[in-house]
C-alpha cells in the first residue's frame, strides 16, 4: 500500500500516518520526493480485516494506492497450469472447447425437449434452460420454477446431456443442486454476497456471470467468495457490460477473456446471446470469443424464437445454431483448440 | 408498441406481423411511410405476460419500440399528489426534509452509541447503521450481524430515533423487521428480485437504493416488485452510478431527482456519501441534492472515520455533520422546504 | 512514480528497471514487500518529455502508478485564492454568480434580439448564441455562421451585454475573437489539442466545456493546453457526461464542481441545459449546481423553443428563465453567494 | 417519427401537434390507444433541415421517437455488396484482409525505417506512424510533425508500402495529403465536424476512428459528413470505447464489427492496440476482431517498445508482430478470408 501525502503535509502529519500504519502491523518506509512525500507500507496487504484505505480521511493524506490486486485463491499464481471444472462428466477448461446451449427459459415439456434434442444433435456439451427467471418487470413471465427444473432435468436425461440452470434464491439451493449439474449465478446476482457464500458450501460447480457493471477485479472477488468457502469449481462467464452504446443490448467485453486468463486459473466462457441481444450477431461474436481465448460458449437456442416467452430477439433457432457449430469447428482447429 | 419493418419487408412479412400481433389481443394499425412501414399496436401494453419485444426476431422486422414506460403502481399518474412514507413516526416525503445519518457499519456498542448521540443532537431524524455489510472482498469486515442489529436498535431507543439497516439475505427478513424501523436494500441487490418480492410482503417501509448501473426506468420496476406484492411504503435513494470517471467513487446522478419526482409518487432521497466516496464532497453534494428537489438525505457519520472498519474516506465526523446540518437549514428554507 | 514488479520478477529484472529509471534522471528506491517488490522513483514527475509509463512493457514489471496528478498551471496549489476571469467587464469567479444565457443557435435577427432582451431583463450577465453549430448530422441546421456572429454581436451591443459564442474551427479564431467577448470550446472539441493550443495564444477568455467522456484530470489537462500557451483566462464548464442512462440526454456530473474547485483555481460553471436535455429539469439542476459550489450557469433560452432549429427540448422560454432567476436568488443568498 | 402524447393530453394538444407536424410537410396519423394517443408522422424523415425532435417541448407531448436511423450515404441499403477502398493500390474491404502496422509515433529516421522493414517483412500491407500526436498532456512528446511526415513517407517508399498518418489540424491537410496515402482521423476528432467536412473534399482515403464515447449511429453520421462532401473513400475503425472498466485502457467493442457490417457498406477494421492498451492482449484481440468479421487490423509495432516516446505499453516488438501474423493466417482461412 502506498500512501501519498498532500503537497503541504507537515512532518507531524507524516509522523501520525507512520504511527497509524505501524499500529496495524505494517512497516512504513518514507520516501521524500520533489513534490510529495510517499509512505510505502510493507506487510500482508491482502486478507486483512483492516485495509489502509480509510487513511484517506486522515489529515495530510492525499490518496492511498493499493499495490496488489485483491484476489488470492482465484489468482493464476496459485495454479499456473489452469483449472478444469467437471460438470456431469464434461470438462470445462483445457484444450477442448465446451458449448452450453438451450433456451433462455423452460416454457413447456415440448419446448425444452425440442431444444435439448436440437442442441445435442448439433454437438453441444451441456444443456441450459431457466426455471427461475430474473425479469426486469414483475409482470413479465417469471419462469416455470420447480416444474421447469424437473422438465429440464428430464430433457437432459433423455438426451444424455448434463444440465445448467440459474439459481436466484438461496432457499432454492438444495432443490436446484439435486436436479441440475451446474448452478448459474446471473449478472444481477453477481455481487449478491449472501448467495455466493452459500454456493461456496455446495458440491456442484458454479457458473458465475459477470455483473453488468462489475470490474474484472471485482468479478474475481465475487469468485473468491465462493472459493473461500470451499467450492473450487467456479467457471467465469463474460456476458456483456453496460455502456453508453444502445445499438446492442450489452457491450460484450472480449478484452476480459485474455486478461482473465492471465489473472486467474479459472475457466472463462462467453455468452454472446446476452452480450449482443441480437441473434444475427451471435455467430460472429461466438467465433470472436473463441479467437480471444475463451474456453467455451453459452448460447441461447429456442425451437421458435418468435414465440419465446423471454429474450426472443437474441435466441437462435436450431438450424442457425447448427450453422454456428459448423462455423466454429475450423476456427477452433486453426487456434489449436478442439471441439 | 410500435413495430418498424425493414426497408425491404414484403407485404407477406407485414401480414405475418399483423397476424402475430392480433393473436396477442392487440389491434394493429399499419402506416406506410416513405421509407418504412410501421405497425402500431393498440392494447394493454403494460402488465402483459407477453411483451411484443420478441417480434424483433421475426422476418422483416427491424425494431420494436415500446410507447409506454413499464412501471404502473409506481407511476406519478397513480397518485399525483405524491406519497409520504412513515418510518417509526417520522414522515419521508412532503414539505419537510428527512435526514438519515449514522455509521456505515455498526462496529461496537460504544461506536454506535456515540454516533447515535451525535446525529440526534445535530438534528437527524433517523439513525442508520449496517449490521450485515456487502463487501467486495470476502476478507473484509462483514459486519457484526445479529449482534450489530441489536446494538443499533438499542442506540436508537436510547436516543428516541427510529433506525434503518440493510437487509442482504431474505432469511434475515423477520429478524431485521423485528429490530429495525426501515429495511434498506443496497445497490448490489437492487435487482435481486427474490429479495424484493419478499420485501413486498413485509409491513415495514423499504429504502431502495439504485443499482450501480440501473436505469431510472429499471429502478422504478424494482420498486414495482415491492409495490406489486402489497407493500406501498417504498422510498427511493439515488446513491451514484458507475461511469468512466474515477476521481470519485461513483457519479452522483442528481438529474435522477427531478426526473423521478416527475415520474413517480414515491419519495426520493440522496446518499452523497456513497455518491462521492470522499468526505470533503459530502456537504456540497448534500446541499445540491436538496436544491435538486430531494425529500431527504442519507449521510454516513462516524465518531472516528480514520478508525472505521469500512468506507472510512467517505464518513463525516460529528462536528462536520453538525456543520452540514447548519448549512442545510437556510438552503432548505430558500427552497420552501422545512428541516 | 511507483513501479510494481511482478510476483516472480528476478533480481536482474529489478536491476534493469533501476538502470532505466536512473537513465531518465530519477532516483530509485527499492522496497521489498511480502509479496511484491516496488521501485519508488523520485524526480520531477510532471512536465517531463518522457513518462515512465512505457516501463510497463519491460520484463518483470506489473504496473507503473503515477503519484501526482499531471496538471500544473491549472492546479489550485498555484493560486490558492482562486482566479477571477473578466469577460467584457463581467467577472466570473469570486463571490458573485455569473449567468450566461441565450439561444442554442442564432437563427435570425428577430430571434436573437428577442432572446437578448429577455435574458438581459431577467438579470443574465452574458449572452450566449451559437453561430457555428456542431451537429451530429450533416443534414441538420449548421448555424448562420459569419452572419450569425454579427447578429449576436449587435444584439449584445444593443442590450449592453457581452457575448459568448462557440469556436469550432481554428481558421475562424480571428473573426470570432473580433466579434465575441468570450470563445467557447464545445464538448466535442474538448480534446482537439490543435484548437486548444491556438486558443492559448488569443487574448480573449475561453469557456472550455468538458468532453462527453473526459475524466476530470483530462479536463484540467485540456485547460493546461490553453494555459501553457499563455492565455490564463479559462473558465471550465461541466455540461454532463455520457453514461448508460438514457432517460436524460447526458448525466450532469455535479460531483465535478466541488472536486474541480479543490483541484484548480479556475472558475467552474455548469450547463444544466445540455446536462439534462429536458427543459423541465433545467431549473432544479441549476439550483443544484449553485448549491454544489458552481461559480455560474450557462442556460439555453429561446423565445419559442417549439420552433427552435436545434435543441428545442432543452431550451427555456423567457418566462421560465425569469422564474429560474427568481428561484436562484434566495438559494444564492442562503449559500453566501451574490447574484 | 412517432410522437407519444402524455396520458392527460387534451384533444386541443393533439390538434396543435397535428398542425405543427403538417406545417413541416409531414402527414399525421393519429392512433388512440388504451393509455396514450400516438401521432405517427409520415414524410421524408432523414435529411430534413428540421427534425421533429423539438416537439418534445410542446404542451401535451411526452416523447418523440425517430423511426429511421439517420445515416443515408453510409447505409448498406445504398450499396448492398459493400465498398472496397483503395489505398495506394492496396484494397481495404472484400475477401482479403488488410493489416496496417507501424509505430505509434515517428521518433527518428532509424526508428521508422526499422519499423517499416519489420512490418513489411512480416506481411503488413500498409505502414502507419504518427507525425502529429494528440497527447492528453501538453508536456508530453507531441510528434516530429512535418519532419516526421517526410521520414514516414521515405520509409514507406523504400519498403514499397503505402503510408497512413493522422491529421489533427485542417491547416495541415494539403501537406499531409501530399505525403501520405491515407489520412487518419483520431478518436478525439471523431466529431470534429469542421475537420470531417474538409476531409470530404480531399481525394485521399480517410481512416475514421470511432470516438471514445461515440454511439455506432453517431459514428456513421461522422462518416456521413465526409461522404456528403464528395469523398466516398472512408474506412471505419473500432478502437475501443470508454467504460467503467479500468483494467484495460479502453473496452474494445467487437459487437460493433458485425453490426456495422450490417448497417453500412463501408469497410470496418479494428485497432486492438488502443482497444486494449496492453501488448499481451493485442494478438488474441486481433484474432477475435477478424473472427467477428473485420476487414483488417491496425497494429502498433515499435522496434523497442520500452524506449517508445508514446504508448509504450501497447506496442508490439517486431518478433511478436511476426507471431501475430503467423497466428492470423490459419484463422483467416478458417473464416474464408485471405491474408
Amino acid at each position: 500500500m502506498i500512501i501519498v501525502m498532500k503537497a503541504h503535509a507537515t512532518d507531524a502529519d507524516v509522523e501520525a500516518v507512520i504511527g497509524m500504519v505501524e499500529a496495524l502491523d505494517y512497516r512504513a518506509h518514507v520516501i521524500r520526493g520533489v513534490e510529495r512525500t510517499v509512505v510505502a507500507c510493507v506487510g500482508e496487504e491482502r486478507g486483512e480485516a483492516h485495509s489502509l484505505q480509510h487513511l484517506e480521511s486522515v489529515s495530510g493524506v492525499e490518496r492511498v494506492m493499493p499495490v496488489l490486486r485483491s484476489f488470492k485463491l482465484a489468482s493464476r499464481e496459485v495454479r499456473p497450469e489452469g483449472s478444469i471444472v467437471e460438470v456431469g462428466g464434461v470438462p470445462i477448461g483445457g484444450k477442448r472447447l465446451t458449448v452450453i446451449a438451450g433456451p433462455c427459459a423452460v416454457e413447456s415439456r415440448a419446448q425444452v425437449d425440442a431444444a435439448a434434442l436440437a442442441v445435442t444433435q448439433a454437438g453441444a456439451h451441456l444443456l441450459r434452460g431457466g426455471a427461475y427467471k430474473p425479469r426486469t418487470s414483475p409482470y413479465s413471465f417469471q419462469g416455470m420454477e420447480d416444474e421447469g427444473l424437473r422438465l429440464l432435468e428430464d430433457a437432459g436425461r433423455r438426451n444424455h446431456i448434463p444440465v445448467v440452470t440459474e439459481i436466484m434464491d438461496a432457499t432454492d439451493i438444495d432443490l436446484v443442486a439435486e436436479h441440475a449439474d451446474m448452478l448459474q449465478v446471473g449478472a444481477r446476482n453477481a455481487q449478491n454476497f449472501s448467495l455466493l457464500r452459500r454456493l461456496g458450501k455446495v458440491r456442484k460447480p458454479i457458473l458465475l456471470k459477470r455483473g453488468m457493471s462489475t470490474r474484472l477485479e471485482e468479478f474475481l472477488m465475487a469468485a473468491e467468495y465462493i472459493l473461500s468457502e470451499g467450492n473450487p469449481n467456479v467457471v467465469l462467464c463474460e456476458r456483456g457490460i453496460r455502456t453508453f452504446e444502445t445499438a446492442t443490448r450489452n457491450t460484450l467485453d472480449l478484452n476480459a477473456v485474455p486478461l482473465l486468463k492471465q489473472w486467474t486459473h479459472l475457466p472463462v466462457i462467453v455468452d454472446p446471446s446476452h452480450g449482443t441481444g441480437i441473434w444475427s450477431l451471435v455467430t460472429p461474436m461466438a467465433l470472436a470469443s473463441i479467437a480471444a481465448g475463451a474456453d467455451g460458449l453459452l448460447i441461447e437456442v429456442h425451437p421458435q424464437p418468435a414465440a419465446a416467452l423471454s429474450d426472443g430477439p437474441q435466441q437462435l433457432r436450431p438450424a442457425r445454431f447448427m450453422q454456428l457449430m459448423a462455423a466454429l469447428k475450423p476456427v477452433a482447429h486453426a487456434l489449436g483448440r478442439e471441439l
